[in-house]
């Protein structure tokens, strides 16, 4: 059965746990994790972004994942769409030749790396991962699609934590599945 | 169209790359990512898994997976068997109470994590990765599921180095989706 992408969000916001204080303090951390206890919550995740897709005519080859939320989903998603899915992991994690970007973080710098020829010259790619916060990863994963010559179509996350306004560092549309954290909320 | 488990092998075998010398001297790599490039092997990764199953009327209600690796395929195979997905990842990683298990890598001693509450006492749960080695970190996955009350069913691998002997510190059964490597290959 298909639902509507209200119903999938009503549904799966009511299956997020919350955690304050985590992972440090005055952070909300809003947990994913219960909606993979359920199957069918599980796929009405996927349904409620394939669901953006057809609406706006997405038609992906590859799904773009990052390490390590964004593999939890992701996969599941391509295998689906009947794409390619390609991992997004820290330097010296992935074999042979790979694209690497640099992207700062709160302390210092970090390096992500895509393996070259995963991506094919002009492949439409969507980016996913669970949340987009800062945008940094984010970013640094546009880079590496671009440096693989594949045409970055979109940005999609399960969450978003608006007030870090990461969606500006992205040069792709951002489409978050559930309504991000309210910049007026004394949520975080 | 399903197909037979020794057709399946044959299949994803041919798609593994090899990586000589990775992640450090003298080590064969044995790549995975290239199945998740085609969705048709993806899902014969996963038709492989449920024979298997099915063959051994081996009845999980969770899969456990192990970060990073064991996220690319443990939701998908979930989902289709109609479980719960339930990741184990590093100390730190997860927010909430835990249980907790230490386990030693070749430097020193690491530390996974299991979110409390996710496996029911008594659910039935095999617990996959991508590779067995040594058998410490899905040692230590397993000692996790007892502390949460889970029964586990099994160990479910894509690959085995066989002649790490890892098998030999797991106490339930063992089953490796892709024969090992063998101990008296020239290969490692």
């Amino acid at each position: 059965m298909v639902q509507d992408l209200s119903t999938i969000r009503e549904v799966l916001r009511e299956a997020l746990a919350s955690y304050q204080d985590f992972p440090s303090p005055g952070v909300l951390f809003e947990d994913i994790l219960p909606i993979f206890l359920d199957p069918n919550k599980f796929q009405m995740l996927l349904d409620g972004f394939k669901q953006h897709f057809a609406e706006n005519n997405t038609r992906p080859d590859v799904i773009v994942g990052l390490d390590a939320r964004g593999f939890l989903f992701g996969p599941a998603l391509a295998l689906q769409l009947g794409c390619a899915f390609v991992p997004v992991r820290k330097k010296g994690k992935l074999p042979g030749e790979v694209f690497e970007a640099h992207f700062s973080k709160e302390y210092g710098e970090d390096v992500f790396a895509i393996q070259k020829g995963a991506i094919k010259r002009g492949q439409n790619v969507v980016i996913v991962d669970d949340i987009i916060a800062t945008g940094g990863s984010a970013a640094a994963a546009g880079s590496l699609v671009e440096l693989a010559g594949g045409n970055l179509l979109e940005y999609s996350f399960i969450l978003e934590l608006k007030f870090l306004n990461g969606r500006e560092k992205l040069d792709a549309p951002v489409f978050t599945l559930l309504t991000g954290q309210c910049e007026s909320s004394s949520k975080v």
